[in-house]
């Protein structure tokens, strides 16, 4: 095969154009295998075959410098630079990330996992090889799914005032994870059907340059499009037009259901282990689906990720007006929560922890400074969720709950979780989110009756004496845990306490452990810095008792093991119990 | 005067064209002579008037909603909407905010004060209308300046699935603060010289219908283009012309120094009151002035607010391509500077603490993840800063501090200050950022030889007993009075602290401390929810050692004053050594 010996860029530029069409197709067969074995990122990887050929073909990587936005689309170029074996061989599979890695190779610039940051990163390698008078390409290639991004949309306005090299690739599929929502894709459509020729042009209305490839996985006709903007002296568009899982058939027709896949069976496609089940995005999607047929008033809201709140497209139909994809926009969706809510409607906007880290000004800007009585799910909020760098959630608590004016919720079950919706959908008072649980789905069949209007009352669920644990969210059942081996060890009946809140403190129930308890431990499932358990320390700092906070240090993990971090972090039962021990 | 008839927009309703002409000269007077006594934003203001008038003649508010971008722009709007005495009448100059503001009045529907959200918000109450099966209008009103800003861009986007009434007008006077930046100006400029005929439409490209006011402070012509759009079935832009600064010859010619003004002579245009002297931004820019000469790698980046570091247009244009202005668009400018770190520039983002809250997703994934050595300067990071509850800049250690990677830097003096800048852009390892001192400007003369690299060093800039005093940044001062008062009242002399590092604790200095004191006090000028001290005392949490932490508690201010918010923070220098005396 062409592909085993390709060790890097200058061995495509040795082939022919029809050595070069045959290297596209080895490559998608093993792409193929190694996403039926491993899983992955599959339709942006399928549809970007003949571009990342052509790329490679054209320029001169890495002192021209490709950046590609979100790099789950790298698979390609990973193969053609010198990271072959990875995905030839399986025992090699984990030899490389799903995302570009500069730690990796030298033709990856940046580690980049959420969309729409390809082309402002670039003016900066640009800006930077302008003042220090160097030469070469730099060439951002973005899906047009990203293209909805704040960050993305300001790129492309910045760019032109580079005045310089710049190369941006649009590679659109006409979709983003699930279908594309926004008008600038009717404008892509008219282009599409235009040959490119339309007058009306977002990307010159930008102040850009352009220029169109309708056969966007035609290898000669990319490298002929990649040629005339080389070295281009001003900031270009090449919109090019592919399909998304070009090569196998099940991807080209359910692009949404194979953006990412579990590993499968290449004949039938279909998934090897299936975990099925009740879990909490299922869960989200017949609550919220009962709730918006009695109240026409409450909308879904997603910024492009609606199946984690288990919206697949036959749900979104049925919800009809009711459910809003605004594309990948995070901005716009909690700006337009909180303007449904101001206007009486009810909104729940349910987003993954690490892209709600996208919203910062808008949760405290345009929602908590307001107080509009809008519902944020913080879902995979949890060591236990996406474990690449790019999509830790595990900081949700320091940037979320220090924002003046938001609710922020953390229940221990399913169904302290719907109660909390229930409530919170109910409520007129205040901005709320709920961080949805990880790890092991909970569900205990009881009745909720707690009344979360009366804020920040934390439960004794059980009564004991000298220690008290306040395991919170996700870890209150680790702290259910510790609290029996801490029985065993010692005799000792601690305390448990569900607390509820994240976002404020029962001064009064704290204030009482004062009398028959010695130390008062928190665990939470995020980062100790600026969480929850040190705002507990701090109420506690001028007395005597002793306060220890389990969590996860503020670090940057990656690919991680989840018994390696938390062994680090002294999460286990045994740690805690020694911890505890230590202290009294 | 026909303003002094106004009690809400049905008296504007009543009058002719000619007296609504009479109308807008009378309402431009008011605005004169209150900026010239009260100081605030004015060029924006002056350029609306006209269309404030028309609106409230179209449409029925609070009926039809009208939502203004960054909200600076509508003191005619409030004078039109029953708030007409706090404009006319001195002693009631300050019965409004400078901002929209629902508690004022029924006619504003948020309180906005950062730019670009006008449009999503307003999605938002146009999709709660449409599911609540209401009408009315939905108007959000945007300044040029305001579009670059990610949130604008996306709700641009967006707008268009609506498929309902939602009407967004373009006030464009070919400005933002300063100049405008980016490519989408060339196409408005192209709208405005070919009379909105343009083809190539960024608006239509956005896939929304559009409407082209050439005389945008004429009053029938607007009422035309209003009439035109009002109950439109579908989102349309009305794009219209203006004059910043409209009225007043001055602002007309200097538009950026007429944007804001503190109170001025009228016929002179001359500031009553100017402070003068060394301040961080004339310091600021002198540095970096100088160090741009010495090194053509270093690049000083702006999203619209140049001045804040000193940058006026002299100064820039003396900066050349060294100084980049990106517009109104924060993210961008945290990317560019990765971009330009990762390429070897040296690029220095100087940016309000307030609006940085726009990029925490960009500081965590496109420049901390990566470790670019990019510097950040954030100004007004201080309750001494601006202090309107739209611009507070108390909420940034918790923001920032807790992102991994970050070196988080706070200077006590202007020497330590420049020191660590110098540092921040010699070094290749870490993202730093600066916390510029707020309050008082204190330079001691002394040199700094202190090795920034040396990560989490503290000093003991006076070593006592008992008692150790932790100032942070701008309240380092504070901390030296309280020890000194200390001293007074119970002989103690208290050991001092700079801790010069917000991101990280001197384990070993807070382990010694342990030998010879019992009580460990912090200062932060910020909140304390998810803030420095929190750290410390989580540090001390298993140990005796008592721990208090002085700053500011998590709530929203709003036009407070300084003294007051201190003594409700038991920050005065009596509270903390009262409260320092009861833990001993």
């Amino acid at each position: 095969m062409y592909i085993e010996k390709i060790n890097g860029p200058e061995d495509v530029k040795k082939l022919s154009n029809n050595e070069l069409t045959s290297l596209a197709a080895e490559m998608r067969q093993v792409l193929l295998k190694r996403a039926s074995i491993h899983g992955g990122h599959f339709g942006p990887n399928f549809g970007m075959v003949e571009a990342t050929i052509a790329l490679h073909y054209v320029f001169e990587s890495p002192k021209d410098k490709f950046v590609f936005d979100v790099s789950h689309q790298t698979y390609p170029h990973k193969m053609l630079t010198g990271r072959k074996d990875a995905y030839l061989y399986e025992e090699h599979y984990n030899d490389v990330s799903g995302y570009s890695n500069p730690e990796e190779s030298d033709h990856d610039h940046f580690v980049i996992g959420h969309t729409s940051t390809s082309i402002s990163l670039a003016c900066g390698l640009a800006k930077g090889r302008d003042v220090r008078g160097e030469s070469g390409n730099v060439i951002a290639i973005i899906g047009d799914g990203s293209l909805s991004g704040g960050e993305a949309l300001e790129g492309l306005d910045f760019a032109s005032e580079l005045q310089s090299n710049l190369i941006i690739v649009v590679n659109d599929n006409d979709m983003s994870i699930a279908e594309n929502h926004g008008g600038l894709y009717q404008n892509l459509k008219l282009l599409r059907e235009t040959n490119g020729q339309a007058e009306c042009n977002l990307f010159k209305a930008m102040g850009l340059d352009y220029v169109y490839v309708h056969e966007g996985n035609d290898i000669p006709a990319l490298i002929k499009a990649f040629e005339g903007v080389k070295d281009s002296v001003k900031p270009v568009v090449v919109h090019i037009r592919t399909l998304k899982g070009k090569g196998y058939k099940l991807a080209e027709t359910h692009k949404e259901e194979w953006h990412w896949h579990l590993p499968f069976d290449i004949e039938t496609g279909e998934v090897i282990a299936d975990f099925g089940g009740e879990d909490y995005s299922s869960v989200t999607c017949d609550y919220l689906m009962k709730k918006m047929k009695e109240d026409p008033s409450v909308v879904t809201i997603t910024s492009a990720t609606p199946t984690v709140m288990g919206f697949t497209e036959d749900k979104r139909k049925e919800a009809g007006r009711q459910f809003v994809d605004v594309g990948i926009a995070e901005e716009t969706a909690v700006a337009l929560a909180s303007g449904i809510a101001k206007s009486g409607g009810k909104p729940v906007y349910g987003v993954y922890s690490t892209f709600i880290q996208r919203t910062y000004d808008q949760l405290a800007q345009d929602l908590c400074v307001n107080g509009n009585p809008a519902t944020i799910l913080t879902f995979s909020a949890s060591i236990y969720g996406m474990n690449d760098v790019t999509h830790l959630g595990i900081y949700d608590i320091p940037m979320m709950a220090n924002i003046p004016g938001l609710v922020y919720l953390a229940p221990t079950t399913k169904e302290e979780y719907l109660a909390m919706l229930d409530w919170s959908i109910a409520q007129t008072e205040h901005p709320v989110a709920i961080r949805v649980p990880g790890g092991a789905f909970v569900s205990d069949g009881k009745a909720v009756t707690k009344d979360f209007s009366k804020l920040n009352k934390y439960e004794i669920t059980k009564q004991g004496s000298k220690v008290a644990i306040i395991g919170l969210g996700s870890f209150y059942g680790l702290g259910v845990e510790a609290a029996e081996a801490l029985k065993e060890s010692t005799g000792i009946e601690a305390t448990i306490i569900n607390p509820y809140y994240i976002t404020g403190l029962d001064e009064a129930m704290l204030e009482d452990l004062k009398a028959n308890h010695d130390v008062v431990i928190t665990l939470e499932d995020g980062i100790l810095d600026g969480g929850f358990g040190e705002k507990i320390t701090r109420f506690y700092g001028a007395s005597d008792m002793k306060v220890l906070n389990f969590g996860i240090k503020k670090e940057f993990l990656d690919r991680y093991d989840v018994n390696d971090v938390l062994k680090d972090n002294h999460l286990t039962v045994e740690q805690i119990v020694d911890d505890v021990k230590k202290c009294l």
